[in-house]
């Protein structure tokens, strides 16, 4: 993928990104108009194939996207899955057998150098490989068996947004698809998208809340743990606040001593299981006194000391966390911009990371 | 387990975490001694199993315990593994079919209700159970169909410590019983564990660099991985300084935009291939004028800003993370103590975390 221009640049900071995350809506209905028969057709392929156990590989925003299809892939289908440590390949020269093994890697620009060597060996060890990516003309979609394009388009932005949700949309067709569903629940998406990159001035007014934070703590559980991830490197990559991110249930087993009125709260509460699993953390917090931030649904914000209300009802749970992050977008975006930094061009980041 | 007195609070801060420091030598030979045969008698048994796939479970310490028992079982066996997300059984309720699979789940207290509900749900399902605890009277070990207790004796400080490399020693013991092997490097450990805890002068002074620290990054690759988790959580369940663990590749995709001169860096450096991979990643840190604190072998310290040189040479990389984490637990103190605060009672935390 290109880079960021210098021209780009000088125009106005954040340009770049600001574009790309209001481009989602768009990519999520290309998606489901011109990508899903074709998604669907590769998932047919591969499950009567019949996968025993998933690995998934990627880095990045890409391994958070993974990680979104691991949960999926868990609870709708009832698959043991894993995320790839892929040193033990790429350094170690591991060589696990793989009959029977779905080994899926995920990379927006499908150029990774370690991507590419680790799938090969997988497919080389005996796995069906799958390499879903933003550029079918990659050399990982090349080394591997099936491919499924995230039709994004080109991503120019270093911090990745609409290859993100984009990724989301097309793991979750996926995963339908391996289990002969339509993925009906995602035809609101693009709508419901819509609607909350309108409120752009409510997050910019948010944002105030941590223009001058040190640090901070996001958290969810569930479908929403990926979203809590992603929202932590976004916040990172784009503002450099140190943002760590916890599932609800391990923030308990350590982290939480770190959180005092000093450090803010970012609580990702899905509209269903996994919120409802978030509940408890959610009381400690406010018992401590602790600054909490809720994006979730109305209840949710309105017992917590600010948020972003999701439209979320009635969608399912599964798809939420396709919503949930663009309004986490938007305050790493605004943040960034508030702090005087430029959102499109990241300290010492390029846009394909050639790590061996 | 018990969790912290009043009276050894007031005593001397940090008195009962120095104290299962110190004692890991002891707890590393006892594991040798009498651990070692019944460790290799239940390996003996579950490789007649024949499992084809590991699911690791746990959470805080234990989590980073399971991952370097990920790296053994896919770099010494070639068995495909995954960490479990347990929310997906707890919470959504997946019923993943587990014929085959080896469940392993690393507790410390084996008390966790939401871990001995989702081992009790793996062994319905099919799965080889496996429980490697500090107690074995606990609900995990009962509900497990094999066990394996870590030796470690009571642990009565809130930061985990001795069950940490007490669990990575039996996890190494049960992965090359697996593949019917002794664990002979092992024998060194005690030893070199014992000359490093020596040099706890040493640390305190390098401590006076992150007195002020108002965030960290650590690093590492391969082995070294879970060295740099846990010591990063160990680094901010005492200390409460946020530090942000990353495997080197995953640094130069985002958060090295994080990284400047004002974030000091610890990278985690392992004798082997771990190390080799890791280079680049540090030649880029040196580049940028990073503050590089390396625990590792010799020349990599002399390269470094600052460093604690590691005893590791012959030493076979596998086992080196037992011997890694030892001076990051003694920083970890000792930063803390600069900083006024008790090690041994970081706020909010109970011993044995609750969550469902």
């Amino acid at each position: 993928m290109s880079t960021t221009t210098s021209e780009g640049h000088s125009e106005r900071p954040g340009r770049i990104m600001a574009g790309e995350v209001a481009e989602q809506p768009a990519v999520l209905r290309r998606i489901l108009a011109e990508g899903a028969p074709r998604i669907r057709a590769t998932a047919a392929a591969i499950a009567e194939r019949k996968p025993r156990f998933v690995l998934l590989t990627a880095r990045g925003t890409s391994d958070n996207a993974a990680l979104y299809a691991k949960y999926l892939l868990e609870v709708r289908l009832g698959l043991p899955c894993g995320l790839t440590s892929m040193s033990t390949t790429t350094a170690y020269g591991a060589k696990p057998s793989l009959t029977d093994v779905l080994v899926i890697t995920v990379s927006q620009s499908g150029g990774s150098p370690d991507l590419v060597a680790s799938t090969r060996a997988a497919r080389e060890a005996g796995a069906i490989t799958l390499a879903v990516t933003n550029n079918p003309d990659s050399p990982l979609a090349a080394v591997s068996e099936y491919h499924v394009d995230i039709l994004a388009g080109p991503e120019k932005a270093l911090p990745a947004t609409k290859t993100y949700t984009a990724s989301l949309l097309s793991l979750y067709l996926l995963v339908e698809g391996l289990r002969g569903g339509e993925g009906a629940p995602a035809h609101v998406l693009p709508g419901l998208a819509e609607e909350i990159l309108a409120r752009g001035d409510e997050v910019r007014r948010l944002a105030a809340r941590y223009r001058f934070a040190e640090r901070m703590v996001i958290t969810s559980r569930g479908y929403g743990y990926p979203t809590a991830k992603e929202a932590a490197l976004k916040m990172m990559e784009t503002s450099y606040i140190p943002a760590l991110s916890y599932s609800g249930a391990d923030l308990l087993h350590g982290p939480l001593a770190m959180v005092d009125n000093i450090s803010p709260v970012i609580a990702v509460v899905t509209d269903g299981r996994g919120g409802e699993a978030l509940q408890p953390v959610l009381d400690r917090l406010r018992g401590r006194g602790a600054d909490l931030f809720v994006v979730g649904p109305k209840p949710q914000v309105e017992a917590a000391s600010a948020g972003f209300v999701l439209p979320t009802e009635g969608v399912a749970e599964e798809v939420q966390p396709i919503l949930e992050i663009l309004p986490l977008q938007l305050l790493a975006y605004e943040v960034t911009i508030a702090r005087g930094q430029d959102p499109d061009a990241p300290r010492a980041l390029a846009k394909v990371t050639e790590t061996r």
